[in-house]
């Protein structure tokens, strides 16, 4: 009972959401090294730097479709009532000739993709001309670059293609490679270890329940920026939970420990923690997630979170989402976009509150309907979810119709 | 010229996308095998038939709070001017013991996630009552059940935890494993090969240009579904380009290859594909990928797509698409959500187009902005998309303020 006593004066330390939020962005964290990799290996990473366009692509004039190449001068004249004939004298395939031997009067046969040569200023297309054998008959004169991709057209040497801070997408490669750029500055993976506590992880335990947490914060968390892993299992013991937290901080970015502490009885992790960190912040106004504490340990960030798999990782992401955004400037983490509320939510006074959101493609919009949860543990509430809304502590509710910005979950759904 | 003009024929034989759709439908492809793996391993993966829960969740009834666990026969009378205390008889922490000691007129102190012993029906809440050594006082009578968790509240042997042809995500596995599910049958991943042509590829080519097309589709493809790869780069040579496409037809469950065909002149691929395959459908009414042709070899689709990365990439996504539901089952293969379009957009008649939207989140919803083209290879355009627009080739246009169905790009935007 000293123990729940001790615990309670804890509970009047909860912090607001923005103030926890305030603190990350304040703590003196060790930025995740910079490397540069080659682009073909990139996907998914953050950048660490601008990069602009090497060099114009396409690098030369190319032609958009399969047809005739041909001098807007020798044109001109091309009616219905004046057609005008024009001998082709070659061919222009892609890849296979860089054919220019323009002769007035003539033009030259050219495939999609083939370099234009530079005597040539639009491309007839098959279709719009009459094919005899050796010529072409055309009956209205082209726009000049008609069919016509000009060098540089797509990207053109110094075109910002890649902002600092932002997360490698397939085109991003497409544009780097097209552009001439070779090697591309990145953020180095952001290694998460994940310790899970509770002797009611052991076989041996009276009420043994699986080892979901760890799982569901490993799984949820890993992308092309974040290598996450399964860094233990401990049991409800302050030692051999200090030796793990220890090891996992020496191979990672941040530590993420699961359960060993409650408002009431564990406090093992706290234990654990005490001499080899500071506290940046011991639980805020959020639910769920309230005992949630924020550890920095030689400019690394250890949370520890509640055991419980479903509201410990929705709380853990939004703080390791501000600590992310604090050591790369990454602007978006996951997807956020405005939906409709299809009913009234009441929110508890004073605390930020995760929602999980099922949207519904409607007629007009997205539609977000909250889903009902009973127990703060609910696996079965996200099964229909496809993202969160965060009602902030100063809202005491919203109603049906109002407009929400909901927080896609990421990668498969 | 003799090619130019055999090749203008077929442009007549265009079908329809709806065409081009059902018969991917209605082809007999081979099927990815299903398998029977641990469902730790199961992330993205697609399921491969209905699964329920094994058994409850939570197992047995458990505390959601550190407080005290009580019988409501105990507190009937409490009440401001009636207090009722109550003496404590032990604790139960999670995994720590399974204490069941109940005696009229006691109480038991418990923690978070501690199994609540089948004599009590409420858990009081640490800070809803006067704690002093050895007793707690309340002042009131607790709801029935309140701060438990009951015995599969959560998840109830029997019910669907995972529908069949569905993306196995982070809390299914969750929810499988908490219900005692160790197996999950998944289709196997869908392989990809994807297969370069094009004498420009290789470095002794006048105008060579980067391979950025194999990159792009194999990267835009990969999930956890998928996997895709690169399976080689062939000379404008039918023979070499059979030879590739016939080992990679050994190895992966469907084949892209890029280049090698167009309106005019490049026939390489329809000349090695004649003897291993039939045609499924040649050229569609769709802009970009009018050439897109698809191919059918021993059960297996060979997709012929422009040697051009973006739109090679965004018409062949479209009909892949159709082929992973057919053979899979799979109803969202990637998130659709509904926008309002910011302004007019022309399509061509007759034809689908697939158009790039940027989607900004707006005060009211979604907004669609259709990004500007020039150029049927535009990688800057991708740059700035979140997804893709399809207007049917049945409509000639859309209105600004109208409302259309986006489907944003897949894992990391």
């Amino acid at each position: 009972m000293e123990k729940i006593r001790r615990k309670m004066g804890k509970f009047l330390k909860l912090i607001s959401l923005d103030e926890a939020l305030d603190r990350i962005r304040n703590t003196a964290w060790d930025t995740p090294k910079k490397e540069s990799i080659h682009v073909a290996s990139s996907l998914g990473r953050i950048s660490a730097g601008d990069v602009t366009a090497k060099s114009n692509f396409p690098p030369w004039n190319r032609s958009l479709v399969d047809g005739f190449a041909v001098n807007l001068s020798d044109c001109k004249s091309a009616s219905d009532t004046n057609p005008v004939t024009l001998e082709t004298n070659g061919v222009v395939e892609a890849g296979r000739s860089r054919f220019d031997k323009y002769i007035e009067g003539k033009c030259t046969e050219i495939y999609t993709g083939g370099i234009v040569p530079d005597s040539y200023d639009a491309v007839i297309m098959a279709e719009d001309c009459i094919i005899e054998e050796g010529n072409i008959t055309i009956t209205s004169v082209p726009k000049q670059w008609a069919n016509i991709e000009r060098a540089g057209d797509d990207l053109r040497g110094g075109d910002m293609i890649l902002a600092e801070s932002s997360v490698i997408k397939p085109w991003n490669i497409t544009a780097l490679v097209s552009s001439g750029v070779e090697t591309v500055d990145v953020f180095e993976k952001i290694r998460v270890g994940v310790i899970s506590t509770g002797n009611e992880l052991f076989s041996d335990a009276e009420g043994k329940i699986p080892n979901t947490t760890q799982n569901l914060i490993v799984n949820y968390l890993n992308r092309g920026f974040i290598e996450a892993r399964a860094a233990g299992i401990a049991h409800d013991d302050s030692r051999e939970i200090r030796d793990m937290i220890n090891v996992a901080l020496k191979e990672n970015h941040c530590v993420v420990v699961t359960g060993g502490t409650s408002l009431g009885g564990k406090d093992e992790v706290p234990e654990a923690m005490s001499e080899i960190s500071n506290v940046v912040f011991g639980g805020a106004m959020i639910r769920p997630g309230r005992t949630m504490t924020l550890y920095e340990s030689d400019g690394k960030p250890v949370f520890s979170v509640s055991g419980v798999p479903v509201p410990s990782m929705l709380s853990f992401d939004l703080f390791f989402e501000e600590y992310v955004r604090t050591v790369t400037g990454l602007k978006e983490y996951r997807k956020t976009l405005t939906a409709t509320l299809s009913s009234n939510v009441s929110n508890k006074a004073g605390y930020a509150g995760i929602y999980r959101v099922n949207l519904i493609s409607g007629e007009d919009g997205e539609v977000a309907e909250v889903i009902k949860t009973h127990g703060s543990g609910s696996i079965s509430s996200m099964l229909k979810s496809d993202g969160t809304l965060v009602i902030p502590g100063t809202v005491e509710g919203l109603e049906a119709g109002e407009h929400v910005k909901v927080k896609l979950f990421g990668d498969f759904y």
